[in-house]
């Protein structure tokens, strides 16, 4: 047990995902099944820009709870990609936004081309990080100063964990459960989500051929 | 190919999920994350009984499209589980709605729990199916007639597909995209998704033990 960890009878988790238009599914919803599935040991938020229903790159359309600007000390800010993120780059008011939430945020974890939200606000720079390994291109030139990785499941430098592309972002989920509160509760989780946990970050099917 | 192939260059695969409070989310957003990667080959439509946000049981909220009771004739309907199952089993308005919607689609699937709201309808009556393995009992003891199966990952029986728990739904869609496209586009959804796809439904890492 380290001082980060959550003990059973301590607060719950404080979770929030940021949705914008164009975002993936299932680069928010794998990690968000894992979290649920710890029932009263964690607490979903849903947070974007504005206060509308907000259509993922798929179409459903989810609707958030707060703003981004309503800042909280969540202990996981996590950060979807998804086909949005090509237009988010270019808006310095998302950007400033995302800044000030990384900010307050314990840790801070991506999934896919999330990434390429994170280093294009300067949060990756002198970092390794990874992320969706068929637009990795797209994503490095988003922050040309970020240690890119390209073969890994996920990546951990101090607060910030990135995954690789949407699925990869359950692993890393289960790995953060592991993280903060322990091992048989990751693999507790796992089993009842009936999902087959690559527990190790090294071990990249899709990795990049060099 | 079959007559049930749609051919690349045909109409798009027209699919809808059915939501309810309490719905599990990857049992809904699995699947249409793989068919939302089919881009323009699919329409994916969110569907419940009433026109308000809908959330799920581990509390996001999702804005449906139209009403269950607004038929159309679906190439799949999707039934997730979830623990608001409990409450729709006793729920005969639900149940006479879903098996209007079920009659009217080409292929009725279930993700976990979501085969005890169709075992209910007395849908799988005679049929073999499967579902999520840590609440066998509770999904048998809605449908008695029906041949469940305790080692299935999923589970064909004419136009019903089911599946057994939360991820199992994943490895059923791409099977689905196998069955009603091809599978190098199966294949390729997966890549896509960064996930290790399991082909073979008699596969079952969850299984009941005997």
């Amino acid at each position: 047990m380290t001082a980060s960890k959550t003990s059973e009878g301590g607060s719950p988790l404080n979770i929030a995902a940021v949705i914008f238009p164009g975002f993936e599914l299932l680069d928010v919803f794998g990690p968000l099944e894992m979290f649920g599935l710890l029932g009263e040991r964690a607490k979903i938020t849903m947070s974007a820009s504005e206060r509308f229903p907000v259509a993922s790159a798929a179409g459903p359309k989810v609707l958030p709870d707060i703003l981004i600007s309503e800042v909280h000390p969540y202990d996981i800010l996590l950060i979807p990609g998804g086909i949005g993120t090509r237009a988010l780059v270019k808006n310095p008011g998302f950007m400033e936004a995302l800044r000030l939430a990384a900010a307050q945020a314990k840790i801070v974890a991506s999934v896919c081309t999330g990434s390429a939200l994170l280093a294009k606000a300067g949060l990756l720079d002198g970092r390794q990080a990874t992320s969706n390994k068929l637009v990795f291109k797209w994503v490095v030139s988003q922050g040309p100063q970020v240690l890119w990785q390209p073969k890994a499941r996920w990546v951990v430098d101090e607060k910030f964990w990135t995954s690789s592309g949407i699925a990869a972002g359950i692993d890393m989920s289960l790995a953060l459960i592991d993280h903060l509160i322990d091992t048989p509760t990751a693999r507790d989780v796992a089993n009842r989500a009936e999902y087959l946990w690559n527990p190790n970050p090294n071990d990249d099917p899709f990795a990049l051929k060099a």
